[in-house]
């Protein structure tokens, strides 16, 4: 039986109450009560959408966050024709984000990913196939300027000072890391055209 | 009263048992009766020491495994008179010491930072401390081969890029972020010295 606009609109809510719940707090942190209550949803309704519960409702918000920020980071980097402004942009973007959410919203599947790297197997999957997907977007960018394989190095640290920035940002109140980190990331980037 | 000798080794066990809880699966996943149990301490006696519970419990354990990590990076990093070779060195070690906990053991801070960041003003504040100081730490080092304020910059970027390498090493299970995150760091060590 195919949804209803309503259910639509329900379950649109459940994922997006989700989604902003396990970005903030993490992922043990939020009860499916909690989630019900930000979305407006009935608590049974969640297991209507996702019969295996929390799980799965955890695996189907890391893959469409996962996904959305992936489209995010793309534009960011693709709204310049010189590759340094452009990076410049992205971090300088991602600091006025997270400044402007009161620090809370950085990576949306970070924290979710250290609390299950080692007690939750199947989203640990998913977690490792967002940033396999974000490294591959990234690196398909870089391989218009550098070689095989600093694209894919490029790519790699480009997501790794990305993740640390937002970690010591929220940790100090301060968008200061996500600056440092553009900066290092022009710096590399230069080092590999040169090189 | 001073504490017993019995009770030091107690209270030792808790807060061990808590640092690795709180660094493997995060800090709102684990109780203080899972501490309790792997400890083997009464339940009770983690309220005898740490009166206010799981907070007082988090933020001793923030701060006592903060200073030891970063003793432990100061130590790796003052392993060889050549920086190119301890910075590689350095991501190698935390390569090495990643896969053999099973990809358990990275940060002993990340995960619950990035849970508390927007939840719990004092184990924010926790980590914060724990950040600025692990940078001041590796500036300090930096600060033997480049001027200000890149040794700063640089400090910065090693416990970002070793933050991000953890996060994606630890979710894909595979050190090599680690290895790219060690050549990041030596590219940029360069850069700033020929600069």
């Amino acid at each position: 039986m195919p949804e209803t606009g309503q259910q639509v609109g329900t379950r649109q809510r459940v994922e997006d109450s989700a989604a902003l719940l396990f970005r903030r707090q993490g992922y043990a942190a939020t009860g499916l009560k909690q989630i019900a209550a930000e979305s407006g949803a009935a608590f049974g309704s969640i297991y209507h959408f996702f019969p295996g519960g929390k799980a799965d409702l955890g695996d189907h918000v890391v893959r469409r966050a996962g996904a959305a920020y992936r489209d995010l980071v793309a534009t960011a980097l693709g709204g310049d024709a010189d590759p340094e402004t452009a990076v410049l942009s992205m971090f300088d973007a991602a600091a006025r984000a997270l400044a402007e959410s009161d620090y809370a919203d950085a990576c949306p599947i970070a924290t979710l990913a250290l609390e299950v790297a080692s007690t939750d197997e199947r989203l640990r999957m998913a977690t490792e196939a967002v940033f396999a997907d974000w490294v591959d977007t990234a690196t398909a960018w870089f391989g218009q300027w550098v070689p095989r394989p600093a694209d894919r190095d490029l790519a790699t640290s480009l997501i790794m000072l990305l993740e640390g920035a937002f970690l010591l940002a929220r940790a100090a109140r301060d968008p200061g890391p996500l600056h440092i980190a553009g900066q290092s990331m022009v710096t590399l980037l230069r080092a590999h055209r040169s090189g």
